[in-house]
């Protein structure tokens, strides 16, 4: 019976049941003085047996606690996936060649209201059925490389995706699109951005906040610049296609080492940090933002460094924070990035912790929990000092984008003064020589 | 003879030397194709013996590199401190009295060129010296609590200044300015808003992105918006005075527990997030920006509490982080705050360790390190399941915020369940409704 309800148990099912409601339909719930309507969706193991989970008009999903006052109607049969039988696609062979590799993520999912299970659905038929415009843009060869909430993704996701993306450009596609969820798309943005260098055709990632089962999804609109970008813009660089604004009118490319996610929820949650964005598509053309960029040239020969080392960690500095710094260094870490405060200063406490990694050939960036501006440890004691020990300021480049370089250059080098030179260098524009919004 | 050079030594401190050149002099150097200019100041005692510190006419302070090509040439003696024998001050007795305390940090301090010395500046003296205006808005009674760089800024210096500040508050003045570091002036700002309750006048904080003896510095200008506000504003909170934009036009003041540090260097670094700011100083008038807020009220009391406990983190989740969260549980701390990614996510890797820790009644509370938005744990599994173990969805509050918060709950009360309960409530508008860009 519960087969019926899965996920649902105690006084949560014993209400479904009286009120003959099942998975998939839909429902309204009166409780106190709120009425929810809504499609009721299974839920998960963890679930305890007080609340249900409504599926909103809005797409968004509201877990309400039963309690005996709690009244359940079924007011009907909830709405079937939208695109069941995708049309078979005219895929147009003169068109350029698009590989487009999904990951997982809102945008690369559909939730079946029957099953509540979120699948893949990235065949290339999947994508022309939601998506038809995208047969005018492309010939389209669509693949799922993995299947997971981007909080899941790994270190060993990014290799992964490094090296199928590399064999696609290698068979001399147009451009290379990965379907990615939004949560930590920025991250994986900087490690392609350093494992595919001398790229000769762009690698754009796209996500989206609203999945494409929803009448305000963001999906549509990301995919078609996503696939437009891959197919022609005239960068051949790691960049992230999302909405700029909240309205769909246009479509923002992010440096990949350069953007985070900067809002839990709006359509337009990604911005560049410290540099204007790569290129923008609007009124169907794509505009580049910046003269200084890598251009396409089919010439180039991408070459792949995947190899990242997880010994690192990202320590975001607080005042009354412990001693996070030691246990890192004595459970064997090699790089150390501190998220410190303005200018890119920490706590004179931790000034001992700090030396004794570096006198243990532990490689300690810095970079500003401002976000915005560049670090500067000329201005202050502080940073003079921690200069002295030696920590390596890491300039304008993003905390986030810092972490994953320290992940790749230990991932080329074991040795200590290459690994801290490599650090310093420019690999993919992830150091800009001035901040826009600087002073 | 080094007592002419304090910190430097070897190839510096020949130079140095053979050029004649002592601290506070004028000096050029030139090396390859660099020419810098500025006065020769003294380095810390972490000091190498190869480098120089200059401060340049821009007011920052530069290393420089000193070899055997390098030239030294001195060109004047440095400027004298601007401001060494202020007039006596004019006090009216007639204006509204303000406290100015002083904790440290840019706003608060002055460089004397001939020690390289940083020291506190603080006198109300020295204040109508810099800044006569002062004298026509209040009567000033200034008091050096500490004096300290931000960054070095404890738990104990927030207890310690709640409690003087509650002192100038019960002896009726019409306000307080504290004058702080911008680097952590964001957790003190939060943490003074839950140590403060009930205020009857507001308690402006404020410091500058360049020091007062600096051309281009705000240090006037936000002094001046900080005391007028203190004297005459109409709420009665805790907030941040600081630039609203690169220009002197006007001064904002943000709410306590909304606002961050968002550049490492502008003026205008400080931003109200998810919220409009408290108030507005412009041509001379200060306008409340929101309707919701403490008004002004010499009926009302303060109320201090003034305990925070220190055995509480915050984690910043990212991909191939390590076991931190079990460290924290061994290490017996307390409370847990996560900065999650996207809506409140962390990966399924660190379920089991977040269990164990809300088991063993640690308490866990989860915000996003989007910094703009709010968490909403229902819209994805991950979030579903994050709440089922047992983690606090924190809403639109700022990770820092929550920091604090949670040091402030866990000195409040040791009972877990009240402690959840605390965390969740709403104490001083660290939850806003409904997200100003929120979509």
């Amino acid at each position: 019976m519960t087969e019926k309800f899965p996920g649902y148990k105690g006084e949560a099912l014993r209400a479904l049941k009286e009120a003959g409601a099942g998975i998939g339909d839909k429902i309204r719930v009166m409780k106190d003085e709120e009425i929810y309507q809504g499609v009721l969706i299974p839920r998960s193991e963890f679930g305890d047996d007080r609340h249900l989970v409504l599926k909103l008009n809005t797409g968004y999903n509201v877990g309400i606690l039963v309690t005996k006052d709690t009244k359940i109607e079924r007011i009907g049969v909830g709405a079937k996936p939208a695109f069941s039988t995708p049309p078979l696609p005219k895929q147009k062979e003169n068109l350029p060649r698009v590989a487009i590799l999904s990951t997982g993520g809102t945008i690369a999912s559909r939730v079946d209201y029957r099953t509540g299970g979120v699948r893949p659905a990235l065949t290339a038929n999947d994508l022309y059925s939601v998506v038809p415009e995208l047969s005018e843009i492309a010939f389209l060869d669509a693949r799922i490389l993995f299947s997971v909430f981007s909080e899941n993704i790994t270190v060993e996701h990014w290799s992964e995706a490094a090296k199928s993306i590399a064999k696609f450009v290698k068979n001399g596609v147009a451009g290379v699109v990965v379907a990615h969820g939004t949560d930590t798309m920025g991250y994986t943005a900087a490690a392609l951005s350093f494992a595919l260098q001398n790229l000769p055709v762009p690698v754009i990632l796209v996500g989206s906040q609203r999945s494409a089962d929803r009448p305000s999804s963001d999906a549509a609109t990301n995919l078609i610049g996503a696939v437009k970008a891959a197919a022609s813009a005239p960068f051949a660089e790691v960049a992230i296609a999302m909405h700029e604004t909240v309205s769909d009118d246009s479509i923002i490319f992010h440096r990949g080492v350069k953007a985070r996610k900067c809002h839990t929820s709006r359509r337009d949650a990604f911005k560049s940090i410290n540099v204007p964005p790569l290129a923008r598509l609007k009124d169907g053309k794509i505009r580049m933002l910046t003269r200084d960029y890598q251009k396409r040239d089919s010439e180039k020969e991408v070459i792949v460094e995947p190899r990242f080392n997880e010994e690192v960690t990202l320590i975001k500095f607080h005042p009354g924070m412990g001693p996070v710094i030691d246990w890192h260094v004595e459970n064997g870490y090699k790089g150390i990035i501190l998220e410190g405060t303005g200018l890119g200063h920490v706590s004179n406490r931790y000034f001992s912790a700090i030396r004794k990694a570096i006198t243990k050939k532990i490689i300690v960036g810095i970079t500003s929990q401002c976000i915005w501006g560049r670090v500067n440890m000329n201005v202050y004691d502080t940073g003079r000092d921690l200069l002295e020990i030696g920590v390596i300021p890491l300039k304008d480049m993003l905390p986030e984008t810092a972490l994953v370089k320290m992940m790749w250059v230990l991932g080329q080098t074991k040795d200590f003064t290459e690994a801290r030179k490599l650090l310093s260098k420019n690999i993919a524009n992830e150091f800009s020589e001035r901040t826009v919004f600087g002073d």
